[in-house]
C-alpha cells in the first residue's frame, strides 16, 4: 500500500479525491484526507474503503510532521501561502509534493536542496497555471520540432456557467472565489506585447480593452488581459516572440457591465465604507455618485455612466437590486469591494443544478520557411453539478493524475518544477483526454503580423 | 541680537528671507542658513548684513546639534520627513521651532515633552496649509460668536499662473514641485460630505467631478476634491457639519484635459517603461494604446478618448508635442509618470519673467436663528517673477510673521501647535494684510441644503 496525505478539504478537491479512490484498488493506495475541520474530511470521504479522515491543523508542528512522515506523497489544496511549511517537512523526511499553486519565491528557494534529495516537488499542476502549460507546451514544442519559430502566444482561460446555466444578463456566476473576480486586475498595470510593442493597461481601461474569440459550439467570448502576461516568456522559450498576451475569458458584454462597477469605484478594496453594516444597496450606489438635491440616484447614474434609456446596461444593473432601498450590506467596516461581493452573491452563486463550464484558447504564431501560420487550440470542459464542477475536475484530476505518476516514479526530472517538460505534460494530457478534456486544434490564417509596418 | 536658524535654502524662501532681513535692524536679528549645498544659501544671502550662510547637513548629528544650540529659533524648511531630527534637537536645546509642513506622527508625539518645557513648535503655517488654517478659522469662530451654528465648510487652494503669464491651451504651469502635480490625487479615493451624505471619487474620476468657482476680476475656476476633506473636521469643530470638502483649484478646462492623461495610465508612478531613456514622446502615447496595423497612433488616440476633430483637447494635446517622433524622454527606467514630468516640463516651467498666482476660496454656511447663511471668502496673491513667487510669499510671510512673534513672546500657547488658535491667526492675518495678502468677504444667497429632501 501506498499513501497519499492531501492536505486541506476544500470544495475544489471532489474530483480529485474521486479519481484517488476508484483507482485505489488497482494502484494498491491509501488517502488520508487531512483538513483543520475534521467535518470536512469526512463529508468527502463518506465511508468509502481506502482512505481517513483526520483532523491536521499544519500550523501545529508536531501533528504536521507526523502525517508527513507517514506518506508516501503529499498533495496540498492548502491556499498557496501555507504550501511552504509542508514543503519543508516534505523536504525534511524525502516525500514528494504536488500542489497547484503559483511557485513562491520560498518555493523557488529549496530547488536546489529537493533536487540534491531526487525528489519532485510538482507545483502550478491545476487548470490555469496547469492545463495552460501542459497544452501550451505541447504545441509550442511540435511547432520548434518541425522547425518552426515561435513569433506569437496568446493564451485565455474563464471559469464560466455552462450554457445551459446561463441564466442571468451578465452571463456570470461564481463559479469559483468570488473575492477574487471582484478585485480581478487590481494591484498593477497590465502590460503585454503586441506585434513586437509593449503595451500597458491601466485598471480603469482595462475592461474596456478586450479581445474577441469564437469556439466552435459554444460561441463568442471576449477576454480581458492578465497583469502577468510576460510572467512565462523566458520558461516557455519565447523571449524573441512579437507577441504575449494572457487573458481571461468572460461572455461578450460581461466587461463592458463590469466596467460600470469599475468606473464607479465599487471594486475599490483601500478603504472601508463609513457606516457600511447599515448601508442599503441604493445608499451603497449613491455614495459614489455627486450630491444632488433634485435627482433621483438612478438619473445621476444614467448620466455619471452616459446610459441610454434603452442600454441593456441599465437592465444588467437593476437585475442585481442595486437601487433597492430595504436591502442591507450588511459588514462592518466592509470596502467597496466586500459590499459589491454581498450584492452580487445574491444572484451570482451556483444553485444545487446549476453546472459551470471551463474555457481555455490559445493562438500560437510561428513562421516556418518564411511562411507565417497560426494554429488555435480550444478546449471546453462542462461540470456535472454544484459538487462536480469543471473547476473541480480541470484542477483535481492533473494533480491526481501527476500524483500518481510520481508514485510510480514514471517522472524522471527533480526538484521544484512546474509541468512544461514533455515528460510531464505529455502523459498527463493524454490522460486527460480519457477524462473528456480535449484540445481542439486547428489551422487558421496568420492575422496578427503587419506585413507594410504603416503604423503601430 | 537673537539667532534664527532657518535650515533648507529652497526657491521657496526667498520671500522669507527677505522679510526676515528686511526686519533685521529693528528687530535686532541675525539670520544663519544652513544648507547642504553652502552656494545655495550664500546666493541667497547676496551679502546683505545681519545674516550669515553655513554649510548644514542634518544628517551629521554634531554640526545641526551646535547650529540648533546657538539659534534662539529655528525655521525649517526642509522636506517634512526631515523635520523631526531638528525637532528633536530643538526639544532638547529649548529652542522654538516653526515649519510650514504637514503635522506628522512623530512631531505629535512630541507634544507634552514641548508643553512641558513651554515651548512653541508651530506648524503648518505657510499657505495650504497655513493660511487656509488662519482664514477659515476667523470666519468660522466669527459666525460661532454671533451665535450661528456651522452646516457647510468648503475650502479651495490653487497655485496657478497669474493672468498675464497665462499662455497656454491649459491655462497652467509649474508653480511649484512638478512630480506633486503629476501625481497629485493618487494613492486613496477622495472623500468628502455633501449634506450628510459621505461621498467617494476614485482616482480615475477624480478630474471629472470638479465644481465650479468665481472670483471678482479673476474669472471662473474649477476644483477637484482633495483626499483629504475630513482631515481637520474634529480640530475646527465641524463634527456636526452636513457638508466638509476641501479641493485643488485650477482654471476651467485644466481637470478634463488632465484626465486624459489619467485614462490613458500615463501618471501612474507604481511600475517602469520598457527602455523608457530611448522612448520619443510618440512611443510614450502609443504604449497606452491598442496595436494596430493599419491606424496611426492619432487616430487610436481620438477614438480611445472619443475626442472629436474640432474638440480643443486635440489641442492641448497637440501644444506638448505629445506626437513628436524625435524627442526622448531620456530617463532610465522612467514610470510613467516621471516620462509625462519631463514632457510637461518643456512647456510648464516658468519663464524669468512669468509670474504666479495663489487664490484661495472657502465657502462657510451656518444656520442662525432658524434661517440658514452663506459668506465666501476668497483671495488672490500674485507673484512679481520667476524668483519673488506668489508661492513663496504666501509660504514665507507667515512663517516669518510668527517667527517673530514666537520671538517676542507674542503667543501664549505651547506644545505642538497649527494656527487655527485666535492669539496665533488674528495677529498673523492682520500682518499679512499690511502685505497685501487679504481675503474678500461677501454674503450670498445659502445654496447648499436640501429643504424638501426630494432625492439624495
Amino acid at each position: 500500500m501506498r499513501t497519499i496525505l492531501l492536505i486541506g478539504a476544500g470544495k475544489s478537491t471532489s474530483h480529485l479525491l474521486k479519481f484517488l479512490l476508484d483507482k485505489a484498488e488497482s494502484e494498491q493506495l491509501h488517502v488520508i484526507v487531512g483538513d483543520i475541520q475534521l467535518e470536512n474530511a469526512q463529508k468527502l470521504l463518506q465511508q468509502r474503503p481506502n482512505c481517513t479522515a483526520i483532523k491536521l491543523d499544519i500550523f501545529e508542528e508536531e501533528a504536521r510532521k507526523n502525517a508527513i512522515k507517514k506518506a508516501d506523497l503529499v498533495i496540498s489544496m492548502l491556499p498557496a501561502r501555507f504550501h511552504i511549511e509542508v514543503a519543508k517537512d516534505c523536504l525534511f523526511f524525502g516525500k514528494n509534493l504536488v500542489t497547484a499553486s503559483y511557485v513562491s519565491p520560498e518555493m523557488e528557494a529549496l530547488d536546489a536542496e529537493v533536487k540534491a534529495k531526487g525528489l519532485i516537488f510538482l507545483n502550478e499542476i491545476g487548470v490555469d497555471p496547469g492545463i495552460d502549460h501542459m497544452s501550451a507546451m505541447k504545441v509550442i514544442d511540435a511547432i520548434r520540432n518541425k522547425g518552426g519559430k515561435m513569433i506569437l502566444f496568446e493564451s485565455f482561460t474563464g471559469g464560466l456557467v455552462a450554457p445551459e446555466s446561463d441564466t442571468n444578463l451578465w452571463n456570470y456566476k461564481f463559479t469559483w472565489n468570488p473575492r477574487n473576480v471582484v478585485v480581478a486586475g487590481q494591484g498593477g498595470v497590465a502590460k503585454f506585447i503586441q506585434e513586437g510593442n509593449y503595451k500597458y493597461i491601466p485598471y480603469h481601461k482595462l475592461f474596456r480593452r478586450t479581445e474577441f474569440l469564437e469556439i466552435d459550439g459554444y460561441g463568442k467570448f471576449e477576454a480581458y488581459a492578465n497583469r502577468d502576461s510576460l510572467k512565462y516568456r523566458s520558461a516557455y522559450g519565447l523571449d524573441d516572440v512579437l507577441t504575449l498576451y494572457r487573458g481571461t475569458m468572460r461572455r461578450v458584454g460581461f466587461s463592458k457591465a463590469w466596467n460600470m462597477f469599475v468606473q464607479l469605484g465599487m471594486t475599490d478594496d483601500t478603504f472601508t465604507l463609513e457606516d457600511s453594516e447599515n448601508m442599503t444597496y441604493r445608499e451603497f450606489v449613491n455614495a459614489f455618485l455627486p450630491y444632488s438635491p433634485t435627482d433621483s440616484v438612478e438619473l445621476k447614474l444614467r448620466h455619471y455612466l452616459k446610459i441610454d434609456q434603452d442600454d441593456i446596461m441599465w437592465d444588467k444593473l437593476v437585475e442585481l437590486d442595486l437601487f433597492d432601498n430595504s436591502k442591507k450590506i450588511g459588514i462592518k467596516n466592509a470596502t467597496p469591494a466586500q459590499a459589491l461581493q454581498t450584492i452580487l452573491e445574491d444572484h451570482w452563486l451556483l444553485d444545487e443544478t446549476d453546472k459551470d463550464m471551463i474555457v481555455m484558447y490559445h493562438k500560437f504564431g510561428y513562421t516556418l520557411q518564411g511562411k507565417n501560420y497560426q494554429i488555435d487550440a480550444s478546449m471546453v470542459t462542462l461540470g456535472q453539478d454544484k459538487t462536480y464542477t469543471a473547476m473541480s475536475k480541470t484542477v483535481g484530476l492533473p494533480l491526481g493524475i501527476s500524483a500518481l505518476k510520481i508514485l510510480n516514479n514514471e517522472f524522471k526530472v527533480s526538484g521544484v518544477v512546474i509541468p512544461i517538460l514533455k515528460e510531464i505534460y505529455e502523459p498527463v494530457l493524454s490522460a486527460l483526454e480519457n477524462y473528456g478534456i480535449i484540445f481542439t486544434e486547428k489551422e487558421v490564417p496568420y492575422n496578427g503580423y503587419n506585413p507594410n509596418n504603416v503604423a503601430g
